[in-house]
């Protein structure tokens, strides 16, 4: 038999991936350009400068890695950490309690500050964690995947910088589907994800480093314990006069990501992140009224990424099993509750392309059938 | 001006990215799945048993990995290694190389034997390393890409075992173009890529480790430094029963991996490596004829990939000048020397879809007309 088998058609509704919208995939599908051909070249340094409107930020260095999400965040965090280093992490849902992971391996000395899943980070527990520490670098999630919750990211930042503590964010989920600002906010290293608000297939992470986390990983006493997540190797072929080979760049998922930034950019980033919270706002009303209750604040909520608490007619056939019949007999996806979470909640994405009506009343009208 | 523009036909023939076949693009524009979707858990179940065939294993263990041959290289490295510990590594060109730098970030006491680039390693100066140091793990390059030697597996592989180390083999270049035996060589872990003679785009590492190989990471007395490549943890997703969310699987590169894979099994692996043989033969034949020399040897010289010592008509218009008009006015790819090669060889490949004799005629047509 062979491996590839049609395929069926799925309407992802879950914590990403979204679907890919058909220009990407259309871009997916060109013959390949090697990766020192000068046409690709080009493109790749169009694609920075993309990259650079979404994050809204000036930083040179700011690229697509070769690796999903969770390697940019590996990426952020060994570049900037040496062993012994103090990183305080905010933790309120998996994406934070991996950062602190990440940063244990990487020989740091973690403090971790949490709250609790389905609530937001508290800038005050932050800012007395960061006073106290004094940590080299201070990292936290924007938008946390695993609940739907948003931080607020400017104070907490602005506490870090006042401490002269590097800030990185975690903005998997948030790029190009609400306001992500790094220099504004005066983030530090940045990365992002392909499969969520940019409707493309995952494989690569955008990253955004600062010129205060270059001149933090210049400065470091040993090499960054990463060879391939290494920033002053990447920097010779994603960046300067003459690019040095350093890893064969993942051509086809860079076209994929290309057409994703082209069409952000020309939806325009406002519009997006409206259509975004419309979206959301039709979604939380629809399931209300089959007893879906939203977990999070409407104050911190994600609109890209809604957490639900399940009502009695979900439980009463078990929530994995109404899930099931969503994909199978009505082609879509949501995701499932993590951790604490899991078995409580469903978590809902309207990503990118998916943030629309349609969607929203497609799921509206297979969960009216199901639970009838 | 849009970040996609429409891009030139190139053909192929670097070290790679070989030409992606029209198969692997198509498969590459279809609908996702979701990561956990059971329908692409069956297909990377499927998958994971094709890349068994290709690199004649049963490990369990056999994957395709969310990033590049590079990071295929890391993960074996930083999986087996702990910090102190003995590898001798052979080094005859680039990767090599890179795999005692890598080994030395994970805190390895790196022994690396030494072999002029152009020329295999020795099974006796390795064997000898071997004795001396009992090293953890014995490491070097089926296929040197840099060079374009193949190295004597076996031999080298018995002797590490008769010293109870673990052998760790980079087969980014050969894999599918010419045997790779793991099980008969008695190989503990090794990585490839997608971009040579599988004719997919780069973007995945198939990495194989042997149950010795998954017994020693489960009995380190430290986690693995990377989170990302730890074999562990991407057990729980790549296997068992329960599939447990670690990172989002790049679902259109699998699926692009899974079309490569099904065209080298119905090809026939014997009868594809047989094409590999063939179009190098024609190559080195037909380029014989303008005056360009094989670098290596004929008993240890790959067939995917052809080092050519430059004939006085390409040095005397600078042999980056000649590739440059090879690429613009003819559309045709081929790579330069790398290293203390550098201005001295050209590195043509003929990998996968391109192991025919049609691009090795036009490689030869172009470069008479240009050297006329």
């Amino acid at each position: 038999m062979p491996i590839l088998q049609p395929l069926p058609d799925r309407l992802l509704l879950g914590p990403g991936p979204s679907n890919a919208h058909p220009s990407v995939l259309e871009a997916m599908s060109r013959p390949l350009l090697g990766h020192l051909d000068p046409d690709f070249l080009a493109l790749l340094d169009r694609l920075k400068e993309g990259l650079r409107t979404l994050f809204a930020t000036r930083n040179e260095m700011t690229l697509p890695l070769s690796a999903t999400g969770s390697a940019g965040m590996e990426a952020a965090l060994v570049n900037l950490l040496e062993p012994g280093d103090d990183i305080v992490v905010g933790v309120n849902g998996v994406f934070g309690g991996r950062m602190a992971e990440v940063a244990r391996r990487a020989g740091a000395r973690v403090t971790t500050v949490e709250a609790r899943w389905g609530t937001s980070l508290d800038p005050q527990a932050m800012t007395e964690a960061i006073a106290r520490v004094r940590p080299r670098v201070v990292s936290f999630v924007h938008a946390e995947t695993s609940t739907g919750v948003c931080q607020p990211v400017e104070e907490i930042a602005a506490r870090a910088r006042e401490q002269d503590a590097l800030v990185v964010l975690d903005c998997v989920t948030s790029l190009a589907g609400r306001p992500v600002e790094l220099d504004a906010w005066q983030v530090d290293a940045a990365y992002s994800g392909t499969q969520k608000c940019l409707s493309c297939p995952p494989g690569l992470s955008p990253v955004s480093f600062s010129e205060r986390a270059i001149e933090r990983v210049q400065a470091r006493s040993r090499p960054v314990q990463s060879w391939y997540l290494d920033l002053s190797l990447l920097a010779g072929y994603f960046g300067g006069e003459t690019r040095v080979y350093h890893h064969t760049a993942p051509i086809t998922a860079i076209y994929g990501l290309a057409a994703g930034v082209d069409r952000a950019l020309e939806e325009g980033l406002p519009a997006r992140f409206r259509r975004h919270d419309e979206a959301a706002r039709r979604l939380v009303d629809g399931l209300a009224t089959l007893g879906f209750e939203p977990l999070v604040e409407a104050h911190e909520r994600l609109p890209m990424l809604t957490s639900l608490r399940l009502p009695e007619s979900v439980r009463r056939q078990s929530e994995a099993n109404v899930r099931a019949r969503l994909l199978t007999e009505h082609g879509i996806e949501v995701g499932a509750g993590l951790g604490p979470l899991a078995g409580e909640i469903w978590r809902v994405g309207l990503m990118g392309e998916n943030a629309r009506p349609e969607p929203v009343d497609r799921l509206l009208e297979a969960l009216r059938k199901l639970l009838a």
